[in-house]
């Protein structure tokens, strides 16, 4: 259980995976790459699950997410890890404070890896300062969700065989969302045009400053894409004062056929899941055989987690 | 993590095991010497724990269930494979849109068994008909939960060598009882004589065509049994026109001594648990240690679930 | 799944361990030099992880506590048996009864080795009386927790060399802490000079008969101490009497750096955790590079756990 070296290889040259901010195009390439190998392999390959075996990881939700914790549990265990999950509950205390206290005790603990999401942005990349082992953000407040990004990449990548040139439409509440800032960042580095759509209320201030270009009509901002990419309206996170009620919502920023038919004719449909359908996305859209990848997107999670703990654990198993 | 050609086999020609309704004598025959296989198998079976290696099986409780749960997760780990947990509150969302959607999402994952139990009548069924996997219902409202029927079969078989031409008596809430309706299937399939005994509010209309006896007096329901098999008083599902009070129940229908003396001589006593002492059953009997198979019951239950998941991946295996 | 013999072997003669309490000097320090060993090896070594392969482990928690129950899951892990976790709650629920019916239930699925806390003192002692595997007490009320008790030692014993002769002081809640009970039992067991210090309202009566010095005063109890171990104050157990404010406990019994100057230079500092900052203990003390040992406590409770675990199953092993 000793403390071992970890010098981050030429292969995924981070520490940790904290946003997909500070990645090269060249890095997110070859995570990419690595996911697709992760993506094609059958579950019970051997040498996939003799890769992490005597690793641990430790899913650490400080915000519930079922999905996504399952995703990471599966992706470890198909790397042969142990696997401990853990929900901690930041309610009644102060919360600074608690978050590096139970960060430094699980870190006694000898993790290789620890996924974390929390409520708060900026308190995963906090939390990595403190611990020995490698830390995968798994969503920080509004900040990032580099996985979620990646795993969109790929899902596009595998369907329409490239990311460069593509134009893409973000749509809804880009204000709340780390899964929208972390694929502007993902998307605008890889050479794809990004428009986000959302109402005023919804966007935040700067958002041009990240290579956008923004629109608060639908039927202007669909026009020509190729990929429609919805978000998730955070119903929990609103005040009254943003959205005057849910069905004005749905029919002036709800994903209808009537406002796909705007992008190409074989726009694909994306959902980073959970959707609230007749909210942000029409029931017929979201199931749509042809267009809608939302299932795919949740299957490239898995391989896209793989790969990302593959490449974090590098280092620990001298490889390149 | 490509998908695989699912043909039920020979041994199980099931996809799914939903309920006892659909089975034939043969079929639980089977499960039930396979799972009278794995009850005399030493847990570190090497052969047994190579069997579901690389193999993921997903517990989905949209009820919470600690026994059964647990039940499963030890069932699956003893035949290798890798298994995931998972509690979902329906409270707060519409639940049909949820149930589809979450299951659509951790299908997207690849498990090769979901094992699900819903609050809701058929929500099991539902969710069955839209993933590529193996479904096992692990109740489902007051419709079905097949391995606790066939686990309750498995012991007394072990119990009293036969379940044919043996006389059972079922007692309590037959009205809201998915364990009451299994048994009633399994045992008149299997040939054994069913009475099921309840006060009138709590019987479900029409159970006379499930080909059983019916019996509103204990002390008449009783005479001659060879099993009394006793409900939980689900005192949560009651409203106040069920039942007077918990002393008046069990005046009339709990377990008691005094109204086991009427079955035959050494009569077995099964519950499915967990148990109300002193409602449904008095303490003594509940814990007599010649009579009661309440233990084995629980016992056969990882084994009868190490059986199904054997049948239900055979084909997965290309095995027969 | 068969029953196997249970004899206690000559390492650890005991079926079960319960507390510090029932053990013998040689015993312990048994129990501390295989932790020790553990405590050195990596985690993928491979002898480590076939030592409980096939066996079944089963943390069984009805008080909650994330850190003691992943220590407990990583250990079990990194021996290669099956864990599973449960969460039991006890509110609504008669508990004496539930908690026998709970252990009958969770005994019939075969664990090895069940870990159990419980809020009220006796019960994993009752409760170990009714299964059939070892049961490993986590906590129980304000009785013991002997793997924290070990695992402070260990931790003491790997920074100074020793234990004999040392002089600790345990500062704080001694009337409610399971902590400071085993801790008492086992350094005064080794030969360790130890003295309690708290306010009188925080005192157990007839402590002084567990071998200790009684201290009311702070800057009279740390004088010369090698060890400075603190208690968190169970701000959620407290009725208004005893602690007039929280700035006034801190002012007479929260470790600072004023305080601690009276004890040995080079003192350690100790805390079980989790910490209340500010209340039992000043945030600089508690992250003090040099004198600290929290995070080596957290460390050291893994290496602990899995000497207990092998300890205990030694017998099913043949071993000795």
């Amino acid at each position: 259980m000793s403390a071992e070296p970890r010098t981050p290889t030429a292969f995924f040259p981070h520490k940790h995976l904290l946003g997909i901010e500070g990645l090269s195009p060249a890095e997110i390439e070859r995570l990419l790459d690595l996911a697709n190998h992760y993506a094609d392999l059958p579950k019970d390959d051997t040498t996939a699950r003799a890769l992490l075996r005597g690793r641990t990881v430790m899913n650490v939700f400080f915000e519930a997410s079922t999905r996504t914790q399952t995703s990471f549990e599966l992706a470890a265990k198909r790397l042969g890890a142990d696997v401990t999950n853990m929900s901690v509950s930041t309610s009644s205390i102060k919360k600074g404070e608690t978050l590096l206290d139970t960060a430094m005790t699980l870190n006694a603990m000898r993790p290789d890896v620890m996924v974390v999401r929390h409520g708060d942005s900026g308190a995963v990349n906090l939390l990595s300062q403190k611990v020995d082992g490698a830390v995968i953000n798994a969503g920080d407040g509004r900040h990032e969700h580099p996985t979620q990004a990646l795993l969109d990449a790929l899902t596009i990548r595998r369907r329409l065989g490239r990311l460069q040139g593509l134009l893409v439409a973000i749509c809804g509440d880009i204000l709340h969302s780390r899964v929208a800032r972390s694929n502007i960042h993902l998307l605008t580095k890889m050479g794809v045009r990004v428009r986000v759509i959302a109402p005023t209320t919804l966007l935040s201030s700067g958002i041009e400053r990240m290579g956008v270009e923004v629109f608060t009509d639908m039927r202007k901002g669909l026009k020509d894409v190729d990929i429609v990419m919805m978000l998730r309206l955070q119903l929990e996170r609103m005040q009254g004062a943003y959205v005057p009620s849910i069905r004005e919502y749905f029919h002036f920023f709800g994903l209808d056929y009537d406002k796909l038919s705007l992008a190409k004719p074989n726009a694909l449909i994306m959902h980073p899941g959970p959707m609230n359908r007749g909210v942000e996305i029409d029931s017929e859209v979201a199931d749509d055989i042809n267009r809608s990848v939302i299932r795919e997107q949740v299957e490239m999670g898995v391989a896209v987690r793989m790969a990302c703990l593959d490449a974090l654990t590098r280092n620990l198993r001298g490889g390149n």
